[in-house]
Order: structure tokens, then sequence, then C-alpha cells
């Protein structure tokens, strides 16, 4: 075991803040000591490689034309396309449930140079995206894959809508690090608003099979290493008590199908694979809460490595600056702490009552400067809106935060800073100072941009407050694809013949953090490429 | 292929800036075409994944207890202890002399807490050491490791000697981005100063057994995934020409050879292999520069990750900063450039005359600060010291960067300024603030320690001037080790059975970059575990 069974860091509880000094000594010792010469109690006689041959194979319990591993954007978007053609197409989910993470995250999707920014006036370009992901993406981004992204939002977000997805008509919002507005609003408020419509979508198509509690195992590969098919287990019920599902579990009946035009990776990210993560940041221990859902692992990742995929920063791994460390998870104030407090408001650290960062930065900008003031005492900083940002935004963003608590409304900003403990001056000063800033569309602090608050500031009761910790959220590396969604192995520096992979399991488009609403156009549009590469074949 | 074979760029010139933004984007595009649709000229039928099954392996070649991979520091250690305990030891080395980059590196070695720093009042600590290397490594290094080398590094310092090691008598070296002086300093100026001498040792063992030309193909593995064996081919001819020798490079006879006790990976890193290390940042273009010898590249890390070795910060890549844009490679200049200028010297951007960072900070810092300065115009900085300084250094570090012309030397500093094009006064008039700053121990502008300059600065002629430019070095990542060497697997999270790494190949040591010669006593250590480990074995 990792830590120790008995210890009561590893039951949920607020998170740690993981580069805290004196948490994060004793945590480390104990996870290394895990891959020590002190022997794990998890046994597993699971052979060190992968690839079954298909020589081995005496006969395949079924055959398809696409197999899926994985129901979220990417996993939906390439069996729409691939079964709208006609293609006999099985999903794998190993969850109860369809969607992964794609079902619950916030939702809203980039689109760079749609019609809703023409008709606003907003220009912009593809250039203008690529240099915005590569900015907090440190450079190291494939600008190829974001051209491609770039290329094919707008087909993408036609394909959605054809489903019957909602967005806010004629809203774009501006997303933290982009230079200009242009992300849809999904209205349902969470991912569900495109996995609910997809899911219908392909219900309908008696070609297309979507089978949870399904846990692809390994790749069957010809004597030529073309992926011809999948082992993986039916009747699979995932336990998010284990330390490592991937590897302790064991139930379900094993089963073989065969993939005749090809298998697509759409397994998502492994934000909570303790093993994996923690490979790549000691200082990640396994209490450090994620806003991801449990089954976020690399079992497929690291069998696609097995099979010879190159693998492309591994080592990033990005936290969500809007979480709050009272809820467990993404929990529900997401959106409010990052569309009203974020964009609009500002984040004071309760010591000072000042701010800190430019809340309108990228991810990792923002996450960096977060856990500095977090420190090591749990020191979390407050994000504070008003009445008129409120209104503003999405009702659904605060309705929920303000139920379970986690918002808290205050009469006076005096209130406010008593409840939260901040010297009460200097807070007042700070967001008179804030205002000014806003009226004069110039930040003196932190060069935010304040063009699109549309004069909004903090002066107008009620005032909201809330407590912000990152959680991790993202692994932007994973294996290397082109721009046709296919998968390129290490071995030839060509694709694996028969092996496709689209969304958070691949690696390359986001570099070293990714800009928010990013990724839902990142994972729909290389699941709808390799759909259409699909419906193109024999 | 690539670029293009036509492309003069690919032919080895000065190096171009990786981060400089015209020449970056052509090279980045050409690059990504590769791995796109359009199919490269390299024709390859390997297979996709890795692991020879031993029920396929009628009859071994070879048997012995030992088998390694590389013929570096780490692998000639390893060879040391397993052989002088009787073992029967083969190592294969693919280039067709011994030693790797090992062979052709600065030298010097890193022990904290040694009897000559004793002898001499300086105080060091494990912590300390810990310490230094966390900053550099940007917090991510695993202490578990850093502290088994603290722990065992008077041991390998001994295990060198006893080889007939020199090292330069009572001196310790203060190397950049280190608290104290700490490391040894080799005799001989490169690493040739252990290769040499650890080499005529094994030579002189019958049981020990070095095969150059021999390249390491696959794991042969049994039926509960322990690695028996391997398979490789003798009579091995490295083309340097080739884009990927690893891919293209069919030279040679297959045999087979049993390890009884099991196989080291000492292969190093992958500062050559243009694909594997562009995957990782796409900005590092072909046409990069590195100080490494052409052999360096991913094809042993490939397969074990292909037999499920997790993987550990592969996205890491550093670069030294104390080459010379004017030679091929590591060169003649390193050792003067770090030694003499940025030790005690100063660097500054010739446009401006004035220093920009501290030029005894981290190699990170460094190479960051460098490539901001050289920008897209190769605006080399120059590096700067007087005869003093020259005089207080290893005379070996000046003479041949003198001979090839690398290092100019001037009458004085008018003259330096003038020769490379550097503002007249703003030179002199940063000189003397920089004189100012030793006189005081204070450098107000970059907080450079400069205790250990004992009153050297840039004031008695001639004056030396160099260009300076980081070229790639080291790649901190690699498979993932516990304090045994024993390579770990992502498939079980518990040792592969079988497999040892120790090295550049392995990850975890230095984080996000190391400091400058803790590779050497990296390597060293866990070679020399290694090969304990297998002493101890039936």
């Amino acid at each position: 075991m990792l830590i120790g069974s008995n210890d009561p860091r590893f039951q949920n509880k607020i998170p740690l803040n993981p580069f805290g000094e004196n948490k994060m000594s004793t945590n480390r010792r104990d996870f290394l000591k895990l891959a020590g010469a002190a022997a794990a109690a998890i046994t597993s006689t699971a052979a060190a490689h992968a690839g079954v041959p298909a020589s081995s194979v005496a006969k395949f319990d079924d055959e398809y034309d696409v197999v899926i591993i994985g129901s979220g954007f990417a996993g939906m978007a390439c069996a729409l396309k691939a079964g709208q053609a006609g293609k006999k197409v099985l999903i794998l989910e190993k969850m109860p449930t369809v969607g992964g993470n794609s079902a619950i995250c916030g939702g809203n999707v980039a689109c760079p140079v749609n019609p809703v920014q023409a008709a606003q006036g907003i220009k912009d370009s593809k250039e203008l995206f690529i240099a915005d992901c590569l900015k907090d993406g440190l450079g190291i981004n494939y600008p190829n894959l974001l051209g491609t992204i770039a290329d094919r939002c707008n087909d993408t977000i036609k394909m959605v809508v054809d489903c019957g997805c909602e967005f806010v008509p004629n809203k774009m919002l501006f997303e933290a690090g982009h230079s200009v507005p242009r992300s849809y609003e999904i209205k349902a408020g969470t991912g569900s608003g495109y996995i609910i419509p997809m899911h219908n979508e392909l219900k309908k198509l008696p070609n297309v099979k979507i089978m949870t509690r399904a846990k692809f195992d390994d790749f069957i590969l010809d004597e030529n290493g073309r992926v011809v098919g999948v082992t993986y287990r039916k009747g699979y019920r995932f336990d998010s008590k284990l330390q490592s599902d991937d590897i302790e579990n064991k139930s379900g009946r094993p089963a073989t199908v065969k993939a005749k035009n090809g298998v697509m990776l759409a397994a998502g990210g492994f934000s909570r694979d303790i093993f994996f993560r923690q490979a790549q940041d000691p200082r990640v221990v396994p209490t450090t809460d994620s806003t991801n859902q449990p089954g976020a692992t690399a079992g497929v990742l690291i069998k696609a490595l097995g099979i010879g995929a190159q693998p492309v920063q591994l080592c990033w791994l990005q936290f969500l600056p809007y979480c709050n460390p009272r809820e467990k998870g993404f929990g529900v104030s997401v959106n409010f702490t990052n569309h009203a407090c974020m964009d609009l408001g500002l984040v004071v650290d309760r010591k000072t009552g000042k701010r800190f960062m430019d809340e309108h930065a990228g991810r990792k900008i923002k996450s960096d400067a977060l856990f500095k003031v977090i420190g090591t005492d749990e020191n979390y900083p407050i994000a504070i809106c008003d009445d008129a940002i409120v209104k503003a935004i999405n009702p659904s963003f605060v309705k929920l935060p303000l139920e379970m608590g986690t918002v808290k409304k205050f009469d006076t900003l005096e209130q406010l800073a008593d409840a939260f403990g901040i010297p009460k001056q200097a807070l007042l000063d700070e967001v008179a100072k804030f205002n000014g800033y806003v009226k004069a569309n110039d930040d003196k602090d932190f060069h935010r941009i304040l063009t699109f608050n549309k004069g909004l500031d903090v002066s107008k009761a009620p005032f909201y407050g809330i407590e912000v910790s990152p959680k991790i959220h993202h692994t932007m590396g994973g294996v290397m694809i082109n721009e046709n969604a296919e998968v390129i192995s290490a071995n030839t520096h060509k694709p694996i013949p028969g092996l496709y992979a689209g969304g958070e399991v691949a690696g390359g488009v986001h570099g070293a953090s990714r800009l928010g609403t990013v990724a839902v156009i990142d994972a729909l549009t290389f699941g709808m490429i390799a759909g259409e590469n699909f419906a193109k074949m024999q």
C-alpha cells in the first residue's frame, strides 16, 4: 500500500497542498517506499509487456469495424462519424455510465473564427489561437495539431449541434488565457450538454453498440504489428476504493473482439492515477484531490506505450485553479469561481487583502501563483464578486454553490472580510483600486485584460466570496498523434497501423498547460477526424 | 526524411537557436510533416512492440550471469562490482569504442560530505545536497534517489580511485548551482580519466567481456515477465549519417544471450535522438547541436517502455550553457567557459555590454537566460575573464580552446570589446561594477555567490573572451528505478524481475534540470549498486 491503509490522510479530506514543505516530505518518502525494496502488498501476475499476437487467438468472440476505448467526447464523436457512415462500431466503456470526465466538465468550447464572433465584430484568427495556446503551453505545443483544430472546429460545432447540443445563442465567452472571446457556452452548464444528445444519436444507430462495464485489457496485433483487435473484460466493476484499479481489479469475464478497420483510443487522462501522476511529480501525493471522475487512470496509455506508441510530454500535469477545497473533486463551484470571480471579479490573499495575480491568465500561471499563497498552512485565497457580476453570468453557475455553501453571500464587503478573516480596510482599499482599474481599462498591477468586463466591477451588494484551491485536472501529455489522429510509433516513426487516438490520451496539442475550453474542441475534433477516417475505409 | 536530404541546414553548421521564431516555424512544420499522412521514406518492418518470449528461443547462443547495455560510467561500475565478485559479465557496446558520453564529458564529480571538504572546513550535508538538486530540478526530483547518492558517494569515489582514477589533490570545485564546493576535479580534464582506468581494470578480469559494435535489440522474457536475456547484433556499424540509426541500421549478425542474474540498462540518454527529443519539445529541431556523441539515442529506452517500464519525467531536456557555437558538439571550450568565465568571470550581452544573469546559477536558469539574449539573430553572449583567473584554473581548460581559436586573447578590455562588437564604455563600466561586487562579496544585480572567487576579479591583462551558446546535453527523464537500481513496472508498480538501470537512461534523480557533476556520481553510484546486487545473487 502506498501510505498505509490506516493513514487518515488517505481518506478523502481537504486536499493537502502538494507543494507544502512539511506535508510533502513525509508523503514523498512514503510514496517512494512503494517502489523500493520493501515489497508492496499488491500481487499481480501480469506479464510486463503488451500486445497479444493474433496468431494466439483461436477465434474472436466478436467482430466489428471499429472498436473505441472510452465514451467521452472523443469516443462519441468518432462513433458518430463512423456509425453514421454505416460502420459497425463498438464502444468499450469501463465505468458503469458513459461520458467519463467529458460528462462532468465545465463544457464550454473554443472555436476560433466562428460566425458568432463575426456577428459581434470580434476579430480572431487561426494564428492568434495558436499563439494563445503556445503561451500557456510554454511554447512546446505542436502547431500542426492546433492548426487542425482551428481548421475543423466549425465542422465540429456543426456535428454536435446536429445531435441536439444547445449553446447559449449569440454568446462568446472570453476564457482565461485567450486573447479574444472565442468560446461557445453550453446551456446545460456541464459537458453532459453534449454527452446526452450525442448518446441519444448513437442509440438511434443499430450498427453502434456501447458496452459499459467493459474494461480494455490489451491490443491484439498481427504479424506486421497492425492492431487488429483488443482483449477486454465484460461485467467489469470499477472499484474506487482500490489504490490502483488498473492493477488490482480482476473482475469481469475475458473476451476478444476483432476490429477490422482499427481501434480508437479515447480513454482520457490520468489525473486519478496516483502512481503514474506522482511518477511525473513526486509532490502530487495520493491525497491530492482531483476534479476528475475516479476512472481517469493510465492503463490504456501504458498499454499503448507497451506496443511502441511514442510518448509525448507526459510530465505536464495541470491543476485547475478554480476549485474549492471544501468539496470533493470537481464539485459545483468551478464555473462560479472561474466566470464570476476570475473573469470579472478579483482574488485576494486573505492574509493581506491584496490581489496577487492576473486572474485571467492561463491555468499554469494561476495555479502556480495560488499554490505560492496557499503555502503550507492552507491559506486559501478568497475569490470575490458582486451582485451585478452574478447577474451577468449563467444563473446555473451560482445556484448550486450557494446551496452547497461553498459560496457565501454578504450584505457588505466588511462582513465578507470578517467572515474570511481578511484585514477589512486593506480589502476595501484593494477593491476600490481594482474598480479604478476596471474604469480606466488598465490593470496597473497585473496587466489583466479588462476590456471585456464592460465596466462590471465589484461594487453592488450583495457580495459573494469563495475559497480557492487548485486540484489536479488534466494531463497534457499522451501518445503522439498526427493530424489524422493516427498514433505514431517510437519504433518506426510512422503510424502504428490500425491505431488511432484523440482527446486527453493523446499528447502535443496543449504543450505544458492547456487553455480552458480547448480540451473540448480538441477531443471532439480528433474524435471526429478518426471517425471520418474509419468511414472512408473498406 | 525529416527536412530534406539536400537541406544545408542538416549539415552541421552553427547551431540555430531552437527558440528562434523565424527559424523555428519552418523547421517545426517540416518536422511535423514527418509524422503526418505523407509517408516517410524510411521503411521498416519492425513489429510495434517489445519483448521476445523465451519459449521462442530454441537455444541461447551464449550465457552470462549479467548482461550490461552500454559501457559508460554506469555500465563499467556495474561490471566492476559484479566482475570482481566473480560474476560472468558481458557488456554490449554498440559503438566502435567504449565510454559513450562518459568518456568525453567534463568529468568532475560531486560527492557531498567528503574528506577533502572536511579538511578544508567546508560544511556540507546530505540535506543541503538534496536541497541544491531540488532547486534547479524545480522540486520534482526523487529525494530517495538523491539520498542514496549522498549515502554512497564516498564508496563510489573509493571504487574509482582503486581503479587508478586521479583527482587533483585537496581540491574541491564550487560547481554552478551547488551551495558549497563539493566536487572532485578529475586530473585528466575529461571523463576519460575514469573510463581508461576502469576499462583497464575490467580487462584484467577474465570473467568480464566487453563487446563493441554489439547492438542491443530486445529483451527476452520468460512466462512470468522476468528478463532472462537479450537479443542483439554483433558487428554492428553505427552510421551517424542516418537520420535514425536505431530504426534504419540493419547491420550486424543477430545473436541471443542468456542473462542468468539479470540485465543492466546503462545506455545513456537521447540528446542525439532527433525524433524522440523533438517529440518532447518541437522547438528542438534536427539541426540543434548537442554536446553528445552520436550514439546517444532512445532505442533502449523505447524497448524498456515496451516491456512496461514506468516512464519518469521524459519531457525535461537540458541544455549545457557553456558551449561554443563555432565548434561542433561538446568541443574543447566547455570547461574554460564554465570554470574560468562563469565560475569566476562574467558573461555579457554583446549589444549592451551588460551582465544578464547569475553566472553561477543552475543550468536551466542560465540556458533560459542565454536563449533569451541569443534571440533570433544569433546574438551570442560573450564570456570574459582575465589572466589571474586563467592561471587559477586547470591549465588543460584553456590550452585547446586557445589553439582552436574559440577563445581569443586581448591586451586590453577595449580591444576585446572591439573584436566582439561590444559598446566599449558600457563594458568597462560593467566590468568595474562587477569587480566592485567581488570586492564587497555582494552581487547586487544577480545575487551570485562570490565568496569562492577569493577576490579574483577581471582586472589583469591579458583578457580572454569567448562566445557562448547552449547545446542540448542531457535528458533528465528515463525509466523509473528504486534505490536498488531495479526498474519499476508501470503494469505492476513493482520491479520488473531481472531488469536494472542507472545513469542517464533512468529518471527521477535530477528532476527538471540537473546540476553539474551530479550525473557522474549518479551513474557511477547506481552502476555500483546494481553490480553489488548482482554480486550477491546465486
